[in-house]
């Protein structure tokens, strides 16, 4: 039988190494990017290049988009040469990028119509995760969409979940961003802290990652910070396009939260002074900045 | 070479089981409480009652103290009848309570002017972590007295740390309790805005838990969660304690914290309505109510 | 010299009051909206029905829009049928809703471009202001068309004030709304702490309105909040859309407002439980709320 | 008859100017203070200097206290040589220092033991009040005992007001205080935020200091901060130990407060970069800090 043909758009910091994991897996692979460069490269590898998403589609049983937010999905999937416009009836459209679940629904709405399934299966686990093929997928929509898709799922990552109708992996993404922001926040208050009462932080490090204080950032980012290494990690600027999100959302379903747009607000910080692409760690420095602290040696 | 002779001040849910392990041990051991039925039971096990803390202190090179903040502490170190009217010199002084930092330092002060040295050994594990004697213990003071009394410690608890001059023990409780606060409130946003968006909680759990959110209070506390099983745990009320005396503490020290400012608010709602009592990850019925969302059936 | 002509769209609650102050002062009005009745019932006053936007641009040198949100003003300006498809060189159109000062700029920008000078006016005075002519109107945009547009703004309004260039008016209105936020947030609080110590509320409304603590928020609603009238004032639905607005245009200046952000969330309980359409001053009750204190008598 | 005679305990920079008031108005005036200079120097006026506060008592029928914090207070009242062991049953004790209302119940309870009436009597006005006998006085204790001091606070103030029973006047006070403290975070949010998106400040105090937005604060610290004045207005530590009386005595009473915890931390940045002897209304450099926003020129 012939291997399912996938199509891939977006081909940034994610997207490209995601698509080359499919194209090193065998699958024929059809590839559209806004800048011509990365379209180019994969070519080079065996991609077949195309001049528009509806192109992708035409030529794809399996169509993935992974671009920056709501309105460039909206764009390459609904709008002129959009994905749309090609994709044939029983084709599965999987959008990876974490955008509005409101959005994603709708997404999945008009691709209905067109007897298209999509499904919203947006990642965590970065760049690293990209290349390394170890993503964690978080995907909603149809059941059966998703298990077709599965095979392609385990090729681009390692922790494969269904989570619920169209909009849910897009949620539980969600989810998980508003508690890594504010396990980062319990990390930089407990450390600005510790630093600012003249607490050994190699000591109290070790202490408090082990027991009840114990996370995976601490037990991460607690040895970056105290060594001063801000480098991403996971960049600010990425944290908090996710926690508008989180927050646009909670406030379309009537949830506040009030720890949540806090912590946002503090990352605003960062931007304000151009550390937006640091990692979400140097959270750190906007507590010790609130304490007259100075920058670390 | 006879055994160190023990003494215990503060026989409640606490104290009286780590008295009991020292007894067990088979360290002779006197004890004072404020009531007396504590001192009868361990009597009966073969400690030796007192009348005052005094009289425990004349009687022990060793001697603990577990009560419940900083001004039963000073009644019954400082005060009349207190620990160093009896003590003799070269004993060590061991308060395991949770106190400020800055009553901890002042009473180092006291007892070294008469020859006794004090430890702060403040501890985390709950009574279950008490009565098994796998306590994590944080030890600010002087290193030599350390080192005389970590024979003892290794029997009250699993963990135990040298983390400082006086006071440091103290410090460094804080700051864990700092950190528990907030990702008490992670979990809190996370699942009671999953909850809001009509996702199903234990795919969402089995998600967020491993990877970047994950963290020990959302492995032991989320699916209790779920289960609507809010029976501490920690309770409420002494997490608040632990957050007053952190916010006093950084009030000293000059360094905000907004965010443990904020949960310590938030935890207020639950005290206000009854709940003083329950788990601290009860924090989640506060951003349900919030939320305009009911009880969970 | 015949009256300048004049063309209104967006017959709402602000809207259509606003439209017929300039068509009792005399101005020929060509008015358009959405829905029909509003038209019909200032035909029936001498107003001139249109079937577009464009169709109003055509026959006015003012242009007026009074419309919800971004998107509307967009769609009504630059949209098909829009004001910019029917308006001639040299009119100017004046936007009185409130919306993105993004938004304000590139709309100006456009209608630059087809040689019409664009203004942002919002207002603030809600419907009562807007029937009895009494409005606050702060103006961004160019001067001189200002100065041309002021005569119609003084129908409308009692308090005019030119602001700075195009967006400008928008982002006074926003400070005004972040002001005016966070002084009701100071009078719910400092009422709820006041009730639930057991204060007698009128005693301490007498005392603390005057003095330091007083303001305009404090004057008005003060009273009300003893008397259990919750009825606007300004809708909470109302505060919190422009809430939003200063908070994405904080974010995208890069200022973090955390107080802001905190009073944006409390209020969502107020939408969470149905009070959207109560006056802002409710925020007392989900002070009151968190108190665990019951509904007031 | 001959006149009342007054004692008068504490000299700082409330207390002698507010003594000085009663002896130019002709009461035989007693005083102490811990550091002699205030006693001589309000003795060359013809003041009685005491050696104690028992012996300001013993020559009394109303006594005053205005010291810093509750356990002056206390020290003053209940200690050795403290008022109680001087008064006269019959006499009235006037303590006019903010502190605790708990302790201000406990010291008339302890007082009325010995036939002393105690009524807490904060006041609101600043030095510059206390020097011109303008005061604003919120009491609290038994309502004839005020009516019979009334003559001595009219002297001291210009608004006087009987708000409830022991503790109540200190309770009035913080409810100010609350409200003072985020209607000031009002004012500091909106103006960083009108300086970061380049907005004229003058035009923008203009249009919000009247209607809706408008406040004492506004009016009162809104130029002084455009002109970068931060000279006190109010003490920022002064705020800072009011904020923590309020949020203690919130905290007894099960009462969240969100937003004064919020600004209580941001003033700490204040107090944490030497600036705790500026005016409350410098708490707009915390935001314009957090929005990288340099100093004011």
């Amino acid at each position: 039988m012939a291997p399912v043909r996938v199509g891939w758009i977006g081909l940034g910091i994610m997207g490209k190494p995601m698509a080359r994991n499919l194209l090193k897996a065998g699958y024929p692979l059809t590839v559209y990017n806004r800048s011509r460069a990365a379209v180019e490269e994969l070519a080079a590898e065996g991609a077949t290049p195309a001049a528009s998403p509806a192109e992708v589609a035409r030529q794809a049983d399996r169509i993935f988009t992974m671009v920056t937010d709501s309105p460039d999905v909206e764009q390459v999937v609904l709008g002129p040469q959009g994905v749309l416009e090609g994709a044939r009836e029983g084709a599965i459209l999987i959008d990876m990028s974490t955008i509005s679940p409101q959005v994603s629904r709708r997404i999945a709405q008009e691709a209905a119509a067109k007897g298209v399934q999509a499904l919203d299966a947006p990642v965590s686990g970065g760049d690293v995760g990209a290349r390394k093929g170890t993503l964690s997928i978080m995907v909603g929509g149809d059941r059966e969409a998703f298990e077709a898709v599965l095979p392609l799922f385990q090729v681009l990552g390692k922790t494969i979940t269904y989570v619920g109708p169209a909009g849910s992996g897009q949620e539980v993404k969600l989810v998980n961003q508003i508690v890594v922001a504010l396990t980062v926040l319990a990390m930089a208050e407990g450390l600005a802290y510790a630093r600012k009462v003249g607490l050994d932080l190699e000591t109290v490090l070790q202490v408090i990652t082990q027991g009840a204080a114990g996370s995976w950032t601490l037990s991460h980012y607690g040895p970056r910070v105290l060594r001063g290494d801000f480098a991403p990690g996971f960049m600010v600027r990425l944290q908090q396009k996710d926690l508008r999100l989180a927050l646009e959302s909670a406030a379309a379903a009537g949830q506040p939260l009030p720890g949540t747009a806090l912590v946002h607000q503090l990352f605003r910080h960062l931007e304000a002074t151009g550390a937006g692409n640091e990692g979400n760690h140097a959270l750190v420095k906007v507590l010790e900045a609130l304490g007259g602290q100075g920058e670390r040696g």
